[in-house]
């Protein structure tokens, strides 16, 4: 947690994965987050994975360190206070991180009418409304058809666990955010910023030549496993079982493989006899199978600790499979032992290494990541601080049930 | 392509995938990019996919719209020049994105020498600088053991395809510059934002709520194949063959599984036999084949179009499994007949589809994506006009090969 965005207020009307990420993000960088939802909790409230108690882990995850306040958004008199949270005054205030729909009660054109140079950050299914998620939109990637073991069947897809578009689109729309900021600081104005989930994919996929790739007359793509696509790379096994990936990109990683390995005569005589050179990588793809046998002979005599002990004094660009439970006991400087994360007690009652900002910045002090709120923890002083809002209509509120403080 | 950023000039010394994502990042929003290469390319100039003569389709992607100049960083003169070029002076220049070694020859320290307040955004394997790649350091987040299909060995791996550290890293790097450039508008100050990927991976999974899963007592992380992991989603297939993915995760989805598929009596007998509710998502998951049975009875009767039809009337959370090939020319709005998206021919003799920036601000105009340049394109524009240098300067850098232009 860092203090260079320290007095940037943002107002967070979120769910799941992208939108709450975003938030975090800008929260660890210094900005304050105030996130509202519906009294009981949004759409994400209950979200796996989840406590014996049945309590979200997700939830508190994505939310550490935000403000929370909980509103009775199907009211209008809570439509009406959100809508006032949103666009309450402050020349570091008016930033709003949201993936309510572009056309209901909190489109930009209703909002901007309170605040004209408010700026919205909408994190997006389809551009044209429809709807999806992480999970459906992958499967017109084609990313699920390439993905997993190489004798699977060519039609069946295998998806990724981990919410990968999200994410991606958490941390752009940050950035966006912040690019409009910067331009209403010069010009004035603010404006709305929609981040389709589904354009996201579509770029990126044309960032890493993968349109190209289907348009242009090269090397189709294949189902490869774990084998690195379009250079040396894939899964070895030691002597004592232990699974580890080790790869060989670039053209020094390569020279270590096969100084490391002791497999040069080997490699030169397969070049000879295949008339290629593998200081190029694509050769050593497409012809990486002989490549990995000569690799396994040697790292399949070794044991674990042997093979560790020689690829990291070799300076080998390697890992070792390992469950995360495995990780956090094992690797220091992973979690354990990272000056990014610290222990913290979250409203669940459980302790556990909580992370702030993943960026260092070298020259400036890090603060402990915060702990997640209750829900509805900040109502009371938000109603109180940001909308200046008396007492005795605090009250009212919560008699009316239009606000909820946090349950007990 | 947009405007907001016009002005801001960011200089890249870059290879593979996070550090040029962010520069594209960048340029999408209006920044100039320039990014310098080794004479003949860097680490990533050959980088798969290519097209049939060997021309990297993945440089192409990641560079579009950059300049670029190449320079022989391996002698003092070329240094130098980089140094320069990376601190030339302006209120809106002096920001540095790399994936350069933090200790090396393009050290913060040393080129902060030459223009203290530059802003470096410096992406690392890991923060005490040993070797990581998206691909090797994905091994030890867990996800590749919970990743694939349900009956695979607990311990096999399944990697990922889609470099995701890597593309969360670019955006969040590029986030954390716009933050450095706001705190230095207003402090004067510049630094180093060190963003190690593996710190990305970590407190990732932190937000993710998959750490405090290790250590609370919720139920365990299994590999569910397809089947979206805490709440309802899997794959089914069409009497035709076809396989899509559909979901049901918030409240208004599930009522529409069961409305849509007329299962309401169905489930009701099974909740009550079990003595759950399938209000709840987690249940859901828990006791997800009986209700994935009935659902695929009522889709594995119908033809596709007949399934497409329907699920596109009740508004259903679905996407059809598809190679990217055909989702390019079978769903409209994905990449062809996306605005987001333009054809251009670029220095491959390739045409394409090419996208901008997946931001939409709906009250800007959106310029068209531009074709990568050629390696060394701009080298003599950078130098002349950046450094003003003299013609009979730069051409001393040609002769003496400190310098390229564009190989013919």
């Amino acid at each position: 947690m860092y203090d260079i965005l320290k007095g940037l207020r943002v107002i967070e009307g979120s769910s799941f994965v992208a939108s709450p990420v975003c938030g975090q993000h800008l929260l660890g960088l210094g900005a304050e987050v105030i996130r509202f939802d519906n009294i009981g909790g949004g759409l994400d409230a209950s979200r796996w994975p989840i406590d014996g108690a049945g309590r979200s882990l997700f939830w508190e995850g994505l939310n550490k360190g935000k403000k929370s306040i909980a509103i009775d958004l199907n009211s209008p008199a809570g439509r009406e206070l959100a809508t006032q949270i949103i666009t309450a005054p402050g020349e570091d205030a008016g930033l709003f991180v949201t993936n309510f729909p572009a056309a209901g009660f909190l489109s930009h054109e209703r909002l901007a009418a309170h605040r004209p140079d408010l700026i919205t950050a909408r994190v997006m299914g389809w551009a044209s409304g429809r709807n999806a998620v992480d999970y459906t939109m992958n499967a017109i990637t084609g990313l699920p058809l390439i993905t997993g073991p190489e004798d699977l069947p060519p039609d069946v897809p295998v998806n990724h666990v981990l919410p990968a578009w999200d994410l991606i689109t958490g941390a752009y729309a940050a950035f966006t955010l912040m690019a409009a900021e910067r331009n209403r600081r010069r010009t004035g104005k603010g404006g709305e910023i929609r981040i389709p989930l589904v354009d996201i994919a579509a770029t990126t996929l044309g960032h890493l030549g993968q349109i190209a790739e289907v348009t242009a007359d090269g090397p189709p793509r294949i189902r490869s496993g774990n084998d690195l696509f379009g250079a040396f790379g894939c899964d070895f096994f030691t002597a004592d079982g232990k699974r580890l990936i080790l790869v060989g990109i670039t053209a020094r990683q390569w020279k270590g493989v096969i100084e490391t390995f002791g497999i040069g005569a080997e490699v030169a005589a397969l070049e000879d006899r295949l008339g290629v050179s593998f200081d190029q990588e694509g050769p050593r793809f497409l012809h990486r199978k002989p490549l990995f046998d000569m690799v396994q002979k040697v790292i399949g005599a070794m044991s674990y600790a042997e093979a560790a002990a020689l690829l990291n004094e070799k300076g080998i660009c390697w890992e070792t499979y390992r469950s995360l439970q495995e990780s956090m006991a094992e690797e220091p400087g992973f979690i354990s032992g990272n000056p990014v994360f610290n222990q913290q007690t979250h409203p669940s009652g459980h302790s556990y290494p909580t992370g702030g900002a993943p960026a260092t910045f070298p020259a400036l002090p890090r603060h402990p990541a915060p702990r997640a709120p209750r829900l509805g923890e900040h109502t009371e002083e938000i109603l109180a601080e940001l909308l200046d809002l008396p007492a005795h209509e605090i009250a009212r509120l919560h008699d009316q049930r239009i606000v909820a403080g946090p349950e007990s």
